[in-house]
């Protein structure tokens, strides 16, 4: 097991990340203010990992209330969260009754949300189960639902008393959600670290076998990432934002599909190839990098070509962005591979022009095989 | 004007108190992060304040946007909460842009808890337009809706950047809803200052007939007793808990009666008595104080008397108070009059011998006319 802390005075917490970690319970129990916990998952991971959890903390005389609830995007909604807070009363919930949240990036999402507002705010674990809630949801306290105009439109930052992320889960992940993890992995490259992106590119089919080094270490690299931006600027007033590459182009993609088509993952792959074409043609990204991030992209089996939604649809669902100011849209864009910056220096034709073809045929097919 | 700090280090914010202040929008001026805001108000307070505050912003380049809710407790729900998100979005209204709540308790906790969350936290300046907003419910930062099952389930501690209590509008205010304030204005007194008590005691009838300069010391009493309560306190961990004297009562009766019917105030009064009985059962609070307190919530034409809903259901709804730890309830209780505690130390039967006769028939009559 190894340790990322995410440095937030005095809402300071760690993230475990190891093998076999769902099976040592007492990991959890320094971070208990009582020991009763309420554990929020869906059926399928239930099914996995909810029993192996519970026995573990009841051996060490926690009470356990699960709560069950479907699976997919679409549940992040006020109804599904309604439902939880019905549990979470039916079960007497209280104060000090930590929320554990096993699962995907839908279920620590929702999770979170619940717990930052039921009563007024409980203690939150995040037991995250799939690669992309291991490297990037699960960390930083950003917690919401979806609004049917737009991803993540309610919400708060809340930050959990502690992420244990078991790397054994990724085992039983289905092949779509690991690309969708990869995706977010990606990001890391591009937006701050260009060695980590080259080791991605190394490593990639390492990573498609589910190599277990290999998959701890794109973790652990994540993580260290995500937590000293998280440190640096936790409510997004500056470098934050820069984690949302591919966001603003991905949300639209989401929402224009309607919530649950796509996976968040496939939706910032393609949005980041978006990103990274405008980035391309503002002079900033070289042609050889950005057909190297259209590349790896395909080769961890995620979209690069974003559906056509048409112009004016894709700008009126990105005029919703959270990062709109005075009216005007800001995008995350690349310097150079490994370089990221928000802006709104961007001709509006050239946005227009990536948006009119959102298809990535300017990458040769025989570039896949690159790196 | 006169300004009380509620002290919180980068959170702090100052308190506003005054006449004339809403025709005075460069008070709101250097709290605003872009010169736009939503008004968020019902039809009966807008029909009063909102064309005067929104004249004074848009004179100083300000953009309103009005969002207009319907009155009364039953409004702190979800739906609510949507409409008003479905308007802020329609508005495109922004991280930058702050969000004003104009009106009385449902206004401002409905508001603050939207602030709390659309697009994980904007902007909150409360403009309290009643007297329990004034000088309870505006100041602290708890926000939140109900629950079927109990008041003020779901929420945030989210604080203001501003508030800012024009006590002109206390002359618009219906006379229940004067009293309903008033409520909050003795409950300091009991829990921590029996000289404002005794002051109340003496000027009660100036009060009720809003008598400017003794309504002005009531709310700056009462504005001093809460900034220093929340400023060491913030989250109720400790001496916060306090200022819900007479609540975890008056919460029963509100959800026991159905959101409405009561106003809170009102049930904060008869809970506080069912408090104080409790207390003068337990050999705490002295039996001729405890006839001074049912004195001054009559003068003030407050219910004493609470409602008859049978000892096992106030129970019920009293076991989902947000207080319970471990499964015990803890009351708010009085060691004497002018200090309170809070406490699992009282025998259950003397709780159910109270919630037996919640009605006051001890108090006589005639000592109604006391100080």
């Amino acid at each position: 097991m190894l340790t990322v802390h995410v440095e937030l005075g005095e809402r300071s917490y760690p993230i475990h990340i190891g093998s076999g970690l769902l099976a040592q319970p007492q990991l959890l129990l320094p971070h208990l203010e009582q020991k009763r916990v309420a554990i929020v998952t869906n059926p399928v991971v239930g099914d996995f990992y909810l029993a192996r959890l519970s026995a573990a903390l009841t051996a060490l005389d926690v009470a356990v209330a699960p709560i069950v609830v479907p699976d997919g995007e679409a549940q992040k909604s006020w109804e599904t969260l309604n439902t939880i807070f019905d549990r979470l009363l039916a079960h007497r919930s209280e104060r000090k009754t930590s929320v554990i949240a096993l699962g995907g990036g839908v279920i620590g999402d929702l999770t979170g949300f619940a717990a930052a507002v039921y009563l007024r705010g409980v203690p939150l674990i995040q037991v995250p189960t799939t690669l992309l809630a291991q490297v990037d949801s699960s960390v930083g306290g950003k917690t919401g639902i979806n609004h049917p105009l737009g991803k993540n439109m309610i919400g708060a930052f809340y930050q959990p008393r502690l992420v244990l992320a078991d790397t054994d889960t990724l085992a039983t992940l289905p092949d779509r959600e690991l690309s969708a993890g990869l995706a977010e992995v990606i990001k890391y490259g591009l937006i701050r670290d260009s060695a980590f992106f080259t080791w991605l590119e190394t490593n990639i089919e390492e990573l498609l076998a589910r190599q277990p080094e290999a998959l701890a270490y794109a973790v652990r690299r994540s993580c260290e990432l995500k937590a000293e931006i998280v440190g640096a600027d936790e409510k997004e007033s500056g470098v934050r934002a820069l984690l949302n590459l591919g966001h603003t182009f991905g949300h639209a993609i989401e929402a224009g599909l309607g919530f649950g088509a796509w996976l968040h993952g496939e939706a910032v792959a393609a949005g980041s190839v978006l990103a990274a074409r405008l980035s391309q043609r503002m002079g900033w990204l070289r042609e050889d990098d950005l057909q190297r991030i259209v590349a790896l992209f395909r080769r961890a089996k995620l979209p690069t070509d974003a559906p056509e939604l048409g112009v004016r649809r894709y700008l009126d669902l990105m005029a919703l962005d959270k990062k709109v100011e005075h009216g005007q849209l800001r995008l995350v864009l690349l310097e150079r591979l490994g370089s990221a910056l928000l802006t709104t220096d961007f001709p509006q034709d050239l946005l227009e022009r990536v948006l009119e073809s959102p298809v990535s045929t300017q990458a040769p097919a025989g570039r896949t095989a690159r790196a």
